[in-house]
């Protein structure tokens, strides 16, 4: 066997952490031992709310001083899905043909190996830290993300500790290590919609109401007119329609109600309060259309009868405008890989909305295109080019400071 | 306890057979024995298909001479539902205040109890029957519909059993004895639209394509625009989309597959393939729809991707041309209620449209209102009426054909 470098190594002993959320499958544990040694300050915190599992985190300083530049990340990973699906185990980190395979390669224990190897060779190169650096890793971002992050950072911002940049080590490349950075994530509201109408007999629908044809009348209604053009920093707005259910077997049977699920994600154009108004108000505009109606003998229908109910807190917009932050992680991608990453917004949210309401927060990690997946993998030679390109972060960004 | 009158006395020993489809319940034996009492020639057959269960069925004819009026109905009921919410038992045949609780207390024990009781009323007064009278009773009206009234014509024109015209007894009334008798039927087809897209996250909807959209655009195509207006004897076409269902959990993934169900009762103004190609063709048109798009970059969209399968044999619409039935039926009802009824050809199918190609039928019988709800009842009064028109039927058609 070869010997592995030194992420590689790491990202391996991760792998073989079976930390599938809520496990910590000893995974913070390894972490923890191996920040204690380096000097820095841990802290293990085990949050709990109702109705979502307990979930480990871990954070971990080395100096005091400010600022304190601080690498977020999440040790839990996807299930496996289809184990017998995958042609090497997903928790063994094997390697073949310079590729390392297992859950997680990706996202993200990848960047996490590679922002700690990096701090290694950083402090075994007696490079000055003219601040802090900090690691927040959370065991619930794949989960409820309810008692990982945004629970750490309440819980640090209580104790009065600061945090004045922060770099998110989620998989933020699409196709080449290097081609994008994440400075800001659209918002992101989910909600259902029910139409109630009245059961009947197919043959008499004079008698029912079948609330498919509201149902369509509404999602029309949503669909078909764009919310926005996109803006400098940020693609158009975009509603899906995730689901539609009626669940009535019968053809012969008029159901008496039909619910949809949609997600739509906004720019900034937005908030999370006003596209919500712009939802309601085409809904309302759609439940009274006539146009559309079937022809009623003897005058018009009444209104579609329909509720709207969201489900789940609002993930906010936000544009990160720390432009000396953006400049020093981009000029780092661009001295290690030779190519100006794109800065972008695209893409799902990471726990980075969370983190923004305390300080910048910029995005960069490995290659995602094989996350979630089955055989999840990351090239030897990305992790190499990922830890060098945090070396030099680590020193711009906290040479910077001095 | 009051005595009830002959087709109250009947109906109550009907009813107190559990004939839930497909049980015979005892209710056929009934009919036989109190009809090979009469002298009629009684014959029980059993079918049995792949994937349906064995149904019982009877049929009794009382002379060989032309033309034999055939009396077409069925003892089995639909299931009584939650049981405890009925106010008298559902095979108890209790009489209160008048009227009868009981599952097929109109649907349809009670056409049969009352045409049994004019039978029984027109052999004991030495009436003349110019002709045959025969019933046909099934126990598979509520379920498959496959071993019961095809099944048993089949073998009886196997047999050369010549049927010249046919009374079917389901509850034609829609609010008063009298009201309505039915004179055809509308074809009905069913199917299920699928709609493939591809799955995907919901943030990186470029990625996926959700099935959502491509099922609106083809329920649009296939609701809104009227098929005809109806015809001289017919109520318009209508198609209920009876059920829309994608069912996928997720706010954040974009489903591969949607389904919908549909159903269309069809009048004379096209037949079961002509309505199939009206519906494929609005479909192709839907599918390929660019007002509606979303806007793409750079260029169009490929059609919706779908398939159509028809989940039954279709019914197929009908209209009875005969005007000497139709006026002695229509005569009779006028005689004893004192009101000339409705011809119509609404609501939904029957057993009807198996007889249909055997010779004309018409439909006659009680108060359809509560059939297949809890408390499924009839006023003893209805009984009575409705035995007074069968009689006057019987006198009417069988002394015209002398």
């Amino acid at each position: 066997m070869t010997s592995l470098t030194p992420p590689a190594a790491i990202l391996r002993d991760l792998i073989r952490c079976p930390s599938v959320t809520p496990e910590e499958g000893g995974a913070l544990t390894y972490l923890q031992t191996r920040l204690d040694a380096l000097g820095f300050r841990t802290v293990r915190k085990t949050f709990s709310a109702p109705g979502t599992p307990d979930v480990e985190n871990l954070y971990a300083r080395l100096g005091e001083a400010a600022p304190n530049l601080c690498f977020a990340g999440h040790t839990d990973v996807v299930p496996v899905g289809d184990e017998t699906a995958w042609s090497h185990g997903p928790f063994g980190g094997d390697v073949s043909d310079g590729i390392m395979f297992g859950r997680g390669a990706v996202d993200m224990k990848g960047g996490i190996a590679c922002f700690l190897a990096a701090v290694e060779a950083h402090l075994a190169a007696g490079k000055p830290i003219a601040g802090s650096i900090s690691l927040l890793i959370t065991g619930d971002e794949e989960g409820p993300a309810i008692n990982g992050t945004k629970a750490i950072l309440d819980w640090l911002v209580q104790q009065g500790e600061g945090i004045e940049a922060c770099i998110v080590g989620e998989p933020t490349n699409a196709n080449h290590l290097g081609d994008t950075i994440k400075i800001g994530r659209r918002g992101s509201v989910s909600g259902t919609i029910t139409v109630e109408g009245v059961q009947g007999h197919a043959a008499y629908p004079h008698l029912a109401d079948n609330p498919v044809r509201g149902m369509t009348m509404l999602i029309d209604g949503l669909l078909w007119e764009p919310f926005d053009e996109g803006t400098d920093a940020f693609q158009p707005t975009n509603l899906e329609v995730t689901s539609v259910d009626v669940g009535n077997p019968s053809f012969n049977v008029i159901a008496a109600r039909a619910t949809a699920t949609f997600n739509v994600r906004f720019n900034d154009t937005w908030t999370a309060d006003t596209i919500k108004q712009e939802i309601e108000q085409r809904l309302a505009r759609a439940a009274r259309e006539e146009r559309l109606r079937k022809p009623e003998k003897g005058g018009r229908r009444p209104p579609v009868s329909y509720s709207i109910a969201y489900t789940e807190r609002p993930s906010h917009v936000f544009l990160t405008r720390d432009d000396a932050l953006i400049a020093a992680l981009s000029s780092s991608v661009e001295a290690v890989t030779g190519q100006a990453p794109a800065l972008t917004t695209g893409g799902g949210t990471s726990d980075a909305r969370f983190i923004k309401d305390v300080c910048p927060v910029v995005e960069f990690g490995l290659v995602g295109q094989t996350m979630h997946q089955v055989d999840e993998h990351v090239p030897l030679a990305d992790l190499d080019q990922l830890t060098a390109v945090y070396e030099r972060f680590l020193e711009d960004y906290l040479g910077r400071a001095t």
